[in-house]
Protein backbone atom coordinates (compact mmCIF):
# COMPACT_ATOMS: atom_id res chain seq x y z
CA UNK A 1 0.00 0.00 0.00
CA UNK A 2 1.18 3.47 -1.07
CA UNK A 3 0.00 6.70 1.06
CA UNK A 4 1.69 10.18 -0.07
CA UNK A 5 0.33 13.04 2.83
CA UNK A 6 0.18 16.81 1.70
CA UNK A 7 -1.11 19.77 2.47
CA UNK A 8 -0.43 23.25 3.91
CA UNK A 9 2.46 23.78 5.83
CA UNK A 10 1.96 23.73 9.80
CA UNK A 11 -1.07 21.61 9.57
CA UNK A 12 0.38 18.40 11.06
CA UNK A 13 1.34 16.16 8.15
CA UNK A 14 4.47 14.87 9.66
CA UNK A 15 2.58 13.39 12.72
CA UNK A 16 -0.25 11.93 10.58
CA UNK A 17 2.91 9.93 8.44
CA UNK A 18 4.60 9.19 11.37
CA UNK A 19 1.59 7.44 13.44
CA UNK A 20 0.24 5.98 10.21
CA UNK A 21 3.36 4.21 9.63
CA UNK A 22 2.85 2.87 13.58
CA UNK A 23 -0.70 1.72 13.01
CA UNK A 24 0.78 -0.23 9.84
CA UNK A 25 3.35 -1.49 11.52
CA UNK A 26 1.92 -2.66 14.75
CA UNK A 27 -0.49 -4.65 12.30
CA UNK A 28 2.77 -6.47 10.92
CA UNK A 29 3.09 -4.54 7.89
CA UNK A 30 6.95 -3.67 6.34
CA UNK A 31 6.72 -0.05 6.15
CA UNK A 32 9.08 2.75 5.04
CA UNK A 33 8.42 6.11 5.91
CA UNK A 34 9.76 8.76 3.60
CA UNK A 35 10.70 12.33 4.35
CA UNK A 36 10.07 14.35 1.43
CA UNK A 37 9.36 17.36 3.51
CA UNK A 38 13.27 19.48 3.94
CA UNK A 39 10.85 21.62 6.54
CA UNK A 40 9.97 18.69 8.08
CA UNK A 41 11.52 16.18 10.83
CA UNK A 42 10.22 12.92 10.44
CA UNK A 43 12.87 11.21 12.04
CA UNK A 44 12.55 13.07 15.28
CA UNK A 45 8.49 12.74 15.41
CA UNK A 46 8.76 9.28 14.98
CA UNK A 47 11.06 9.20 17.99
CA UNK A 48 14.47 7.79 16.37
CA UNK A 49 17.09 8.25 19.00
CA UNK A 50 19.41 10.23 16.96
CA UNK A 51 17.44 12.37 14.29
CA UNK A 52 20.30 14.49 13.87
CA UNK A 53 22.60 11.88 12.58
CA UNK A 54 20.25 10.79 9.55
CA UNK A 55 22.35 11.63 6.65
CA UNK A 56 19.32 13.15 3.72
CA UNK A 57 20.01 11.49 0.81
CA UNK A 58 20.28 14.91 -1.21
CA UNK A 59 24.34 15.68 1.12
CA UNK A 60 25.12 12.50 -0.44
CA UNK A 61 27.66 13.65 -2.49
CA UNK A 62 29.25 10.51 -3.21
CA UNK A 63 26.68 8.44 -4.07
CA UNK A 64 24.93 10.92 -5.92
CA UNK A 65 27.97 11.17 -8.10
CA UNK A 66 28.46 7.09 -8.45
CA UNK A 67 24.86 6.86 -9.24
CA UNK A 68 24.47 9.94 -11.78
CA UNK A 69 27.53 10.74 -13.00
CA UNK A 70 27.73 14.50 -11.77
CA UNK A 71 28.40 15.51 -8.42
CA UNK A 72 26.32 18.31 -6.93
CA UNK A 73 26.60 21.84 -7.13
CA UNK A 74 28.71 21.48 -10.23
CA UNK A 75 28.22 22.35 -13.06
CA UNK A 76 27.73 19.12 -15.41
CA UNK A 77 26.61 18.75 -19.33
CA UNK A 78 25.34 15.43 -18.66
CA UNK A 79 24.31 12.75 -15.93
CA UNK A 80 21.86 10.02 -15.86
CA UNK A 81 18.46 10.88 -15.37
CA UNK A 82 17.58 7.02 -14.49
CA UNK A 83 20.58 6.07 -12.09
CA UNK A 84 20.23 2.77 -10.12
CA UNK A 85 18.88 3.20 -6.85
CA UNK A 86 16.72 -0.55 -6.43
CA UNK A 87 19.34 -1.18 -3.58
CA UNK A 88 19.37 2.27 -1.67
CA UNK A 89 16.57 1.17 0.59
CA UNK A 90 18.51 -1.32 2.05
CA UNK A 91 21.63 0.61 2.59
CA UNK A 92 20.34 3.60 3.28
CA UNK A 93 17.51 2.77 5.38
CA UNK A 94 17.02 3.77 9.26
CA UNK A 95 15.41 1.43 11.28
CA UNK A 96 13.20 2.05 14.73
CA UNK A 97 10.56 0.08 16.15
CA UNK A 98 9.92 -1.74 13.26
CA UNK A 99 9.59 1.40 10.70
CA UNK A 100 12.31 1.80 8.15
CA UNK A 101 12.83 5.90 7.12
CA UNK A 102 14.78 7.17 4.11
CA UNK A 103 14.93 11.02 4.41
CA UNK A 104 15.58 12.96 1.24
CA UNK A 105 16.61 16.48 1.87
CA UNK A 106 16.99 19.56 0.36
CA UNK A 107 17.74 20.42 -2.98
CA UNK A 108 19.76 23.62 -2.83
CA UNK A 109 18.01 25.07 -5.93
CA UNK A 110 20.04 28.02 -8.24
CA UNK A 111 22.48 27.29 -10.89
CA UNK A 112 21.72 23.93 -11.84
CA UNK A 113 18.02 24.00 -11.88
CA UNK A 114 15.48 21.12 -11.29
CA UNK A 115 17.65 19.01 -13.40
CA UNK A 116 20.16 18.49 -11.22
CA UNK A 117 22.15 15.39 -10.16
CA UNK A 118 20.15 15.36 -6.70
CA UNK A 119 16.64 15.64 -7.91
CA UNK A 120 17.42 12.61 -10.57
CA UNK A 121 18.31 10.60 -7.76
CA UNK A 122 15.81 11.48 -5.58
CA UNK A 123 12.76 11.20 -8.48
CA UNK A 124 13.94 7.68 -9.42
CA UNK A 125 14.30 6.46 -5.67
CA UNK A 126 10.76 7.72 -4.82
CA UNK A 127 9.47 5.92 -8.08
CA UNK A 128 11.29 2.96 -7.33
CA UNK A 129 9.67 2.78 -3.73
CA UNK A 130 6.10 3.61 -5.18
CA UNK A 131 6.19 1.25 -7.85
CA UNK A 132 8.82 -1.50 -7.37
CA UNK A 133 8.50 -2.36 -3.68
CA UNK A 134 6.10 -4.94 -1.84
CA UNK A 135 6.10 -2.55 1.25
CA UNK A 136 3.48 -0.13 2.67
CA UNK A 137 5.23 3.32 1.65
CA UNK A 138 4.45 6.44 3.32
CA UNK A 139 5.20 9.65 1.51
CA UNK A 140 5.34 13.07 4.03
CA UNK A 141 5.61 15.44 1.44
CA UNK A 142 5.70 19.21 0.82
CA UNK A 143 2.46 21.42 0.59
CA UNK A 144 2.34 19.92 -3.26
CA UNK A 145 2.75 16.59 -5.41
CA UNK A 146 6.00 17.50 -6.72
CA UNK A 147 7.17 14.38 -6.32
CA UNK A 148 4.49 12.24 -8.18
CA UNK A 149 3.89 12.45 -11.61
CA UNK A 150 1.61 10.68 -14.45
CA UNK A 151 3.87 7.26 -14.31
CA UNK A 152 3.09 6.91 -10.39
CA UNK A 153 0.29 8.60 -9.93
CA UNK A 154 -1.58 4.66 -10.34
CA UNK A 155 0.53 3.08 -7.67
CA UNK A 156 -0.35 5.61 -5.02
CA UNK A 157 -3.29 4.22 -3.25
CA UNK A 158 -4.44 7.27 -1.26
CA UNK A 159 -3.21 11.04 -1.58
CA UNK A 160 -3.95 12.03 2.24
CA UNK A 161 -4.47 15.91 2.30
CA UNK A 162 -4.24 17.28 6.04
CA UNK A 163 -6.22 20.58 6.75
CA UNK A 164 -6.93 22.05 9.89
CA UNK A 165 -9.67 24.82 10.52
CA UNK A 166 -8.27 27.45 8.54
CA UNK A 167 -9.50 29.01 5.17
CA UNK A 168 -5.69 28.76 3.81
CA UNK A 169 -5.32 24.74 3.97
CA UNK A 170 -8.97 24.33 2.62
CA UNK A 171 -7.41 26.51 -0.30
CA UNK A 172 -3.95 24.51 -0.27
CA UNK A 173 -6.50 21.36 -0.37
CA UNK A 174 -8.23 22.53 -3.41
CA UNK A 175 -4.57 23.41 -5.51
CA UNK A 176 -3.35 20.18 -4.37
CA UNK A 177 -6.81 18.07 -5.44
CA UNK A 178 -6.30 20.07 -9.16
CA UNK A 179 -2.78 19.22 -9.47
CA UNK A 180 -3.93 16.08 -8.93
CA UNK A 181 -6.62 15.61 -11.18
CA UNK A 182 -3.79 16.36 -13.76
CA UNK A 183 -1.52 14.08 -13.26
CA UNK A 184 -4.83 10.93 -13.34
CA UNK A 185 -4.25 10.83 -9.65
CA UNK A 186 -7.77 10.35 -8.47
CA UNK A 187 -7.91 8.65 -4.75
CA UNK A 188 -7.44 11.46 -2.71
CA UNK A 189 -9.19 11.98 1.03
CA UNK A 190 -9.33 14.39 3.47
CA UNK A 191 -7.62 14.30 7.32
CA UNK A 192 -8.83 17.33 9.46
CA UNK A 193 -6.22 17.91 12.20
CA UNK A 194 -6.25 20.15 15.19
CA UNK A 195 -10.19 20.69 16.00
CA UNK A 196 -10.92 22.96 19.01
CA UNK A 197 -14.95 22.26 17.83
CA UNK A 198 -17.54 20.59 16.65
CA UNK A 199 -18.47 23.76 15.13
CA UNK A 200 -14.73 23.57 13.47
CA UNK A 201 -15.39 19.96 12.18
CA UNK A 202 -18.43 21.78 10.14
CA UNK A 203 -16.55 24.37 8.55
CA UNK A 204 -14.17 21.64 7.11
CA UNK A 205 -17.40 19.53 5.94
CA UNK A 206 -19.14 22.82 4.53
CA UNK A 207 -16.23 24.27 3.11
CA UNK A 208 -14.54 20.69 1.23
CA UNK A 209 -18.12 19.03 -0.55
CA UNK A 210 -16.89 16.22 -2.43
CA UNK A 211 -14.41 15.30 -0.58
CA UNK A 212 -13.95 12.53 0.97
CA UNK A 213 -13.34 12.66 4.93
CA UNK A 214 -11.25 9.61 6.48
CA UNK A 215 -10.99 11.10 9.67
CA UNK A 216 -10.50 14.10 12.23
CA UNK A 217 -8.00 14.40 14.66
CA UNK A 218 -8.50 16.63 17.84
CA UNK A 219 -6.01 19.70 18.98
CA UNK A 220 -3.98 18.01 21.80
CA UNK A 221 -2.08 19.95 24.08
CA UNK A 222 0.37 17.26 24.76
CA UNK A 223 1.28 17.48 21.41
CA UNK A 224 2.61 20.99 21.86
CA UNK A 225 3.84 20.47 25.18
CA UNK A 226 5.82 17.40 24.22
CA UNK A 227 7.29 19.06 21.68
CA UNK A 228 9.17 21.41 23.48
CA UNK A 229 10.08 18.88 26.21
CA UNK A 230 11.77 17.30 23.19
CA UNK A 231 9.63 13.71 23.88
CA UNK A 232 8.90 11.55 20.79
CA UNK A 233 5.42 12.88 19.32
CA UNK A 234 4.05 9.75 18.13
CA UNK A 235 3.84 8.61 22.27
CA UNK A 236 2.31 12.19 23.37
CA UNK A 237 -1.73 11.92 22.66
CA UNK A 238 -3.62 8.45 23.15
CA UNK A 239 -6.70 10.25 22.19
CA UNK A 240 -4.72 11.05 18.42
CA UNK A 241 -3.43 7.60 18.13
CA UNK A 242 -6.76 6.13 18.49
CA UNK A 243 -7.45 8.65 15.97
CA UNK A 244 -4.92 7.78 13.41
CA UNK A 245 -5.45 4.16 14.20
CA UNK A 246 -9.05 4.21 12.84
CA UNK A 247 -8.14 6.27 9.70
CA UNK A 248 -5.50 3.32 9.26
CA UNK A 249 -8.53 1.55 9.28
CA UNK A 250 -10.12 3.40 6.83
CA UNK A 251 -7.50 2.67 5.00
CA UNK A 252 -7.42 -0.64 4.70
CA UNK A 253 -11.35 -1.08 4.27
CA UNK A 254 -11.06 1.47 1.26
CA UNK A 255 -8.60 -0.70 -0.48
CA UNK A 256 -10.40 -3.72 0.29
CA UNK A 257 -13.74 -2.24 -1.34
CA UNK A 258 -11.23 -1.73 -4.73
CA UNK B 1 12.76 49.95 3.88
CA UNK B 2 12.65 46.28 2.56
CA UNK B 3 11.55 43.61 4.47
CA UNK B 4 11.71 39.91 3.77
CA UNK B 5 9.40 37.51 5.67
CA UNK B 6 10.23 33.86 6.27
CA UNK B 7 9.81 30.87 8.44
CA UNK B 8 8.10 27.24 8.67
CA UNK B 9 4.87 27.08 6.90
CA UNK B 10 1.46 27.71 9.12
CA UNK B 11 3.45 29.95 11.43
CA UNK B 12 1.95 33.07 10.13
CA UNK B 13 4.09 34.50 8.24
CA UNK B 14 1.11 36.48 6.21
CA UNK B 15 -0.48 37.79 9.27
CA UNK B 16 2.22 39.54 10.00
CA UNK B 17 3.22 40.31 6.50
CA UNK B 18 0.43 42.11 6.45
CA UNK B 19 -0.20 43.83 9.48
CA UNK B 20 3.51 45.19 8.94
CA UNK B 21 2.37 46.39 5.81
CA UNK B 22 -0.46 47.99 7.43
CA UNK B 23 1.48 49.73 10.16
CA UNK B 24 3.61 51.07 7.61
CA UNK B 25 0.99 52.76 5.38
CA UNK B 26 -0.03 54.28 8.42
CA UNK B 27 2.58 55.81 9.17
CA UNK B 28 2.68 57.55 6.18
CA UNK B 29 4.82 55.42 3.98
CA UNK B 30 4.54 54.22 0.15
CA UNK B 31 3.94 50.26 0.56
CA UNK B 32 4.65 47.14 -1.59
CA UNK B 33 3.45 43.99 -0.16
CA UNK B 34 4.22 40.88 -2.24
CA UNK B 35 3.25 37.68 -1.95
CA UNK B 36 5.91 35.21 -3.27
CA UNK B 37 4.40 32.43 -1.22
CA UNK B 38 2.05 30.36 -3.53
CA UNK B 39 1.07 28.20 -0.54
CA UNK B 40 -0.29 31.85 1.27
CA UNK B 41 -2.84 34.38 0.25
CA UNK B 42 -1.88 37.68 1.19
CA UNK B 43 -4.77 39.68 -0.43
CA UNK B 44 -7.69 37.47 1.63
CA UNK B 45 -5.50 38.13 5.05
CA UNK B 46 -4.96 42.18 4.17
CA UNK B 47 -8.94 42.16 3.25
CA UNK B 48 -8.94 42.56 -0.65
CA UNK B 49 -12.71 42.62 -1.18
CA UNK B 50 -12.19 39.93 -4.13
CA UNK B 51 -8.99 38.06 -3.62
CA UNK B 52 -9.98 35.79 -5.95
CA UNK B 53 -9.91 37.81 -8.87
CA UNK B 54 -6.18 38.79 -7.91
CA UNK B 55 -4.84 36.92 -11.00
CA UNK B 56 -0.65 35.76 -9.86
CA UNK B 57 2.27 37.20 -12.03
CA UNK B 58 3.07 33.86 -13.14
CA UNK B 59 -0.55 33.09 -14.47
CA UNK B 60 -0.05 35.88 -17.03
CA UNK B 61 1.37 34.04 -19.96
CA UNK B 62 1.36 37.06 -22.44
CA UNK B 63 2.97 39.42 -20.37
CA UNK B 64 5.76 36.53 -19.56
CA UNK B 65 5.57 35.68 -23.24
CA UNK B 66 6.42 39.26 -24.24
CA UNK B 67 9.22 40.24 -21.97
CA UNK B 68 10.73 36.97 -21.96
CA UNK B 69 10.68 36.07 -25.54
CA UNK B 70 8.95 32.09 -24.07
CA UNK B 71 5.57 31.29 -23.39
CA UNK B 72 5.45 29.41 -19.97
CA UNK B 73 5.41 25.35 -20.42
CA UNK B 74 6.42 25.30 -24.05
CA UNK B 75 9.52 24.43 -24.91
CA UNK B 76 12.01 26.86 -25.97
CA UNK B 77 15.41 27.02 -26.49
CA UNK B 78 16.14 31.21 -24.93
CA UNK B 79 14.55 33.32 -22.57
CA UNK B 80 15.57 36.42 -21.98
CA UNK B 81 16.96 35.96 -18.60
CA UNK B 82 17.04 39.95 -17.61
CA UNK B 83 13.18 40.63 -19.01
CA UNK B 84 12.01 44.52 -18.64
CA UNK B 85 9.93 44.85 -15.48
CA UNK B 86 10.52 47.98 -14.29
CA UNK B 87 6.60 49.23 -15.58
CA UNK B 88 5.09 46.24 -13.73
CA UNK B 89 4.92 47.31 -10.46
CA UNK B 90 2.89 50.14 -11.59
CA UNK B 91 0.56 48.37 -14.42
CA UNK B 92 -0.18 44.97 -11.96
CA UNK B 93 -0.58 46.15 -8.72
CA UNK B 94 -3.41 46.18 -7.01
CA UNK B 95 -4.43 48.66 -4.33
CA UNK B 96 -6.43 48.74 -1.52
CA UNK B 97 -6.39 50.49 1.77
CA UNK B 98 -3.31 52.65 0.81
CA UNK B 99 -1.13 48.74 -0.07
CA UNK B 100 -0.06 47.72 -3.03
CA UNK B 101 -0.43 44.12 -3.42
CA UNK B 102 1.61 41.72 -6.23
CA UNK B 103 0.95 38.41 -6.31
CA UNK B 104 3.79 36.31 -7.93
CA UNK B 105 2.22 33.13 -8.22
CA UNK B 106 2.83 29.34 -8.41
CA UNK B 107 6.11 28.36 -11.06
CA UNK B 108 4.75 24.92 -12.33
CA UNK B 109 7.92 22.75 -11.94
CA UNK B 110 8.63 20.14 -14.17
CA UNK B 111 10.10 19.90 -18.34
CA UNK B 112 11.31 23.63 -17.99
CA UNK B 113 12.98 22.69 -14.62
CA UNK B 114 13.50 25.91 -12.98
CA UNK B 115 15.17 27.80 -15.44
CA UNK B 116 11.82 28.77 -17.03
CA UNK B 117 10.63 31.62 -18.56
CA UNK B 118 8.07 32.61 -15.52
CA UNK B 119 10.94 32.00 -12.78
CA UNK B 120 13.38 34.58 -14.69
CA UNK B 121 10.17 37.41 -15.06
CA UNK B 122 9.28 36.81 -11.35
CA UNK B 123 13.19 36.95 -10.18
CA UNK B 124 13.78 40.16 -12.27
CA UNK B 125 10.78 41.70 -10.75
CA UNK B 126 11.85 41.01 -6.90
CA UNK B 127 15.66 42.05 -7.84
CA UNK B 128 13.77 45.66 -9.26
CA UNK B 129 11.83 45.79 -6.39
CA UNK B 130 14.11 45.32 -3.83
CA UNK B 131 17.24 47.16 -5.73
CA UNK B 132 15.37 49.89 -7.61
CA UNK B 133 12.35 51.35 -5.59
CA UNK B 134 12.22 53.84 -3.11
CA UNK B 135 8.85 52.28 -1.58
CA UNK B 136 8.66 50.28 1.85
CA UNK B 137 8.84 46.57 0.23
CA UNK B 138 7.50 43.53 2.36
CA UNK B 139 8.01 39.95 0.97
CA UNK B 140 5.95 37.04 1.95
CA UNK B 141 8.23 34.63 1.40
CA UNK B 142 7.73 30.42 1.71
CA UNK B 143 10.35 28.63 3.58
CA UNK B 144 13.66 29.45 2.73
CA UNK B 145 15.26 32.79 0.98
CA UNK B 146 15.28 31.22 -2.42
CA UNK B 147 14.17 34.85 -4.01
CA UNK B 148 17.04 36.26 -2.60
CA UNK B 149 20.84 36.08 -3.81
CA UNK B 150 23.72 37.82 -3.05
CA UNK B 151 22.92 40.92 -5.20
CA UNK B 152 19.89 41.65 -3.21
CA UNK B 153 20.71 39.86 -0.20
CA UNK B 154 22.46 43.89 0.65
CA UNK B 155 19.86 45.46 -0.07
CA UNK B 156 17.44 43.75 2.85
CA UNK B 157 17.16 45.99 5.18
CA UNK B 158 15.96 43.13 7.95
CA UNK B 159 14.92 39.17 7.07
CA UNK B 160 12.50 38.23 9.48
CA UNK B 161 11.68 34.96 10.29
CA UNK B 162 8.87 33.97 12.13
CA UNK B 163 8.62 30.77 14.94
CA UNK B 164 6.08 29.35 16.55
CA UNK B 165 6.77 27.58 20.13
CA UNK B 166 7.85 24.04 18.46
CA UNK B 167 10.40 22.63 17.85
CA UNK B 168 10.43 22.19 13.78
CA UNK B 169 10.17 25.90 13.04
CA UNK B 170 13.00 26.50 15.08
CA UNK B 171 15.33 24.49 13.08
CA UNK B 172 13.61 25.70 10.22
CA UNK B 173 14.91 29.03 11.76
CA UNK B 174 18.34 27.56 12.08
CA UNK B 175 18.11 26.47 8.45
CA UNK B 176 17.14 29.67 7.22
CA UNK B 177 19.86 31.49 8.94
CA UNK B 178 22.67 29.53 7.67
CA UNK B 179 21.04 29.63 4.14
CA UNK B 180 20.96 33.52 4.76
CA UNK B 181 24.94 33.50 6.18
CA UNK B 182 26.10 31.61 2.58
CA UNK B 183 24.95 34.72 0.51
CA UNK B 184 25.98 37.60 3.21
CA UNK B 185 22.66 38.57 4.57
CA UNK B 186 23.24 39.46 7.89
CA UNK B 187 20.53 41.87 9.43
CA UNK B 188 17.92 38.46 10.43
CA UNK B 189 15.54 39.22 13.04
CA UNK B 190 13.20 36.71 14.58
CA UNK B 191 9.46 37.13 15.78
CA UNK B 192 7.55 34.58 17.92
CA UNK B 193 4.03 34.44 17.19
CA UNK B 194 1.29 31.95 18.65
CA UNK B 195 3.13 32.46 22.55
CA UNK B 196 0.28 31.14 24.68
CA UNK B 197 1.99 31.30 28.05
CA UNK B 198 5.11 32.64 29.53
CA UNK B 199 7.30 29.42 29.22
CA UNK B 200 6.62 29.29 25.40
CA UNK B 201 8.56 32.45 25.12
CA UNK B 202 11.01 31.27 27.64
CA UNK B 203 11.04 28.20 25.16
CA UNK B 204 12.14 30.12 22.02
CA UNK B 205 14.30 32.33 23.62
CA UNK B 206 16.58 29.73 25.48
CA UNK B 207 16.67 27.81 22.43
CA UNK B 208 17.53 30.47 19.77
CA UNK B 209 20.70 32.23 22.23
CA UNK B 210 22.65 34.47 19.58
CA UNK B 211 19.43 35.41 17.34
CA UNK B 212 17.89 39.06 18.10
CA UNK B 213 13.79 39.22 19.13
CA UNK B 214 12.48 41.72 17.24
CA UNK B 215 8.76 41.16 19.21
CA UNK B 216 6.51 38.33 20.24
CA UNK B 217 2.81 37.85 19.42
CA UNK B 218 0.31 36.14 21.37
CA UNK B 219 -1.87 33.05 20.06
CA UNK B 220 -5.44 34.81 19.76
CA UNK B 221 -8.45 32.37 19.16
CA UNK B 222 -9.68 35.70 17.38
CA UNK B 223 -7.17 35.24 14.38
CA UNK B 224 -8.88 31.05 13.70
CA UNK B 225 -12.49 32.72 14.39
CA UNK B 226 -11.89 35.18 11.82
CA UNK B 227 -10.85 33.34 9.54
CA UNK B 228 -13.51 31.16 9.56
CA UNK B 229 -16.16 33.53 9.50
CA UNK B 230 -14.08 34.97 5.97
CA UNK B 231 -13.55 37.91 7.22
CA UNK B 232 -10.36 40.03 6.89
CA UNK B 233 -6.99 38.65 9.44
CA UNK B 234 -5.65 42.27 9.77
CA UNK B 235 -8.72 43.74 11.34
CA UNK B 236 -9.13 40.50 13.77
CA UNK B 237 -7.17 41.42 16.79
CA UNK B 238 -6.68 44.59 18.43
CA UNK B 239 -3.45 43.24 20.67
CA UNK B 240 -2.08 41.66 18.17
CA UNK B 241 -2.43 45.02 15.91
CA UNK B 242 -0.19 46.77 19.45
CA UNK B 243 1.98 44.11 18.90
CA UNK B 244 2.78 44.42 15.01
CA UNK B 245 3.19 47.82 15.80
CA UNK B 246 5.41 47.90 18.38
CA UNK B 247 7.55 45.49 15.83
CA UNK B 248 7.18 47.99 13.23
CA UNK B 249 8.59 50.85 15.55
CA UNK B 250 11.80 48.39 16.49
CA UNK B 251 12.75 48.21 12.73
CA UNK B 252 12.34 52.16 12.36
CA UNK B 253 14.50 52.23 15.56
CA UNK B 254 17.00 49.94 13.91
CA UNK B 255 16.91 51.40 11.09
CA UNK B 256 18.22 54.63 12.66
CA UNK B 257 21.00 52.72 14.52
CA UNK B 258 22.18 51.54 10.92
Amino acid sequence: MKIAITGKGGVGKTLLASLLSRAFAEAGYSVIAIDADPDANLAATLGFPHPERVTPLSEMSTLIEERTGARPGQAATYFRLNPKVDDLPEKYCQEYNGIRLMVMGRIKKGGSGCYCPENALLQALITHLLLARDEVVILDMEAGIEHLGRATAKAVDKLIVVVEPGRRSVETAYRINKLAQDIGLQNIAVVGNKLRSQSEREFLISNMPGFEFLGFIPYDQAIVDADLDNLPLVDASQQIITDVRNIHQALLSTRKEA
